[in-house]
């Protein structure tokens, strides 16, 4: 049993938050971690795990994804998520929708009941809403910081200050994959996209294929990063396709793309995977990527830059 | 130079409609297929030929996409379209618009002016306005035939008929590919989905890697069928990977993709595609697929069924 996670790889430099707030998010990093393995340990299915494992960075206000969530460019909350089990190649997932308090619980609704794969906007809020979810004013996904970054990103377009855009603000992002007992593969990703971000843009995170994909007995993946730039190039499938069909390992795979591909680019991102034996890999390219895993030897791993901290066994 | 398209794989059996709404949805696709050739001809890229053959589609009232579309289950239209090019393998796409006369051209403009790959609702539709684009009424759409597939499709529900759904209920698209004098690719595809499906629902074809993708030395596809098997397989991206990892010819890749993994779902599907050097490939695996192209010979070429018919030289 496996389970990974990612926070985003626009993680600010450490010198830009207080070390409580760091030992915050890797402890909401470490609390996400146990809500999923407590799913595995249990005999559950890796697509409850990783679902379990995304409500609880939904809920932190330290990730951009539920309470938290970046602004768009008319300072409104609009978030994307998806939800892929691998045995049977099911999947789920809501973009824009602004009303759904976790929108992963959206993205696992419409894949359970919708007989759909993607539902959008208003649609998929009401539909959230007639499957009994939470709902919420949009007003919930908002924290002092976003707003304070959304001013910053409109002023320095504005031209009142000249500070480029650093990787925090163009991007975030959260997801979860998982092996569980029997070797069931599942991926998760959800996101409030971009601060700025223009209303109606939907990132990666909601595209199966794109930001999230899952195959038994190949690999399971989620994505962050510039969105844009992996939908064009199909990620999170492409990782796949890389091992089944070119032999690739999951590292060999995972490092091409984020170092190469979108690296080439001048794209930040980063991913979280799991293979079919349990290999867990989270590349990055951007100063940090909020991430952690539970792997073979039971204990609680958690980083947000190159240090990794174990945080007890589970 | 080769153009080749699609107006879905649910065509009606042929004794549904007399032998002169065949000719007019023959005579349509020879019309799209020469608005793509004159782009061709006149040194012009691939991704405006398939964007032109593609309008010639949406306004036809034969196809569903743009006027002519299906019917969502509230009775309204909601459009799915997207583009991209294979050179630079930049792409752009809309979901659920309900305004724009031509979403295919709103996907364009997505891609060449927004920074984003897919816009949605509402904010798509006002995106499509500003860039100058042709609205309409959501009426405009609708089509007396669709008028009456919806109250076949909801009185069959409500158990007043026994009338299965037939594949040209649940599914119909429209989609281009191109391989420009330069030797670049393209595609692109619209929709409006299938009869009475669930507001907000989003299907393959906006989504790039799904139900589109493009890349130049390797091959550009549109796909047509039950757009959530398409999601879920990421099957544009992936006819792309088994030619680019695994070695597999165009016709290999698409006869595998159509024949076995959508017909092992039990999934009415079908493609356009093109590679390289200019081979086209259109499989199917139901009872028909309008389509049609252009190649080498310089003929224009048509068929809904099996039997293809030659339409004279350009």
């Amino acid at each position: 049993m496996v389970i990974a996670i990612h926070g985003g790889c626009g993680t600010l430099a450490r010198e830009l938050l207080p070390a409580a707030e760091w030992d915050e998010v890797r402890a909401h990093l470490a609390q996400s971690l146990r809500a999923g393995w407590a799913v595995l340990a249990a005999g559950g299915p890796a697509v409850d795990a990783v679902q379990a494992a995304v409500v609880v960075l939904e809920d932190s206000p330290h990730f951009n994804a539920g309470h938290g969530a970046a602004l768009t460019h008319e300072a409104t909350h609009e978030l994307d998520a998806s939800i892929m089990e691998g045995t049977q190649g099911r999947a789920g997932a809501v973009c824009t929708v602004r009303r759904t308090r976790n929108p992963i619980l959206a993205a696992r609704a419409v894949m359970e009941h919708s007989g759909c794969v993607l539902l959008s906007a208003e649609a998929a809020d009401r539909y959230a809403q007639a499957q009994g979810l939470a709902m919420v004013d949009n007003g919930y996904f908002t924290t002092p910081r976003r707003v304070k970054a959304l001013a910053d990103v409109q002023a320095g377009k504005a031209g009142a200050s000249i500070r480029p855009l650093s990787e925090a603000d163009r991007h975030g992002t959260v997801g979860a994959v998982a092996r569980d007992a029997r070797g069931g593969l599942a991926a998760a990703t959800s996101t409030g996209g971009f601060n700025d971000k223009p209303a109606g843009r939907v990132g990666d995170s909601p595209l199966i294929g794109a930001g999230t994909f899952a195959r038994d007995g190949v690999c399971a993946v989620s994505c962050t990063g510039m969105g844009e730039l992996f939908i064009r190039h199909a990620v999170a499938y492409d990782l796949c396709a890389r091992m089944q069909y070119a032999g690739q390992t999951l590292v060999e795979a995972g490092n091409h793309l984020v170092h190469q591909t979108m690296k080439g680019h001048g794209i930040g991102a980063g991913l979280v995977s799991v293979d079919a034996t349990g290999v867990v890999h989270a590349p990055f390219n951007t100063l940090g990527m909020a991430r952690g895993w539970i792997a073979a030897d039971g204990h609680v791993h958690v980083a947000t830059h190159e240090e990794v901290f174990d945080a007890g066994r589970c």
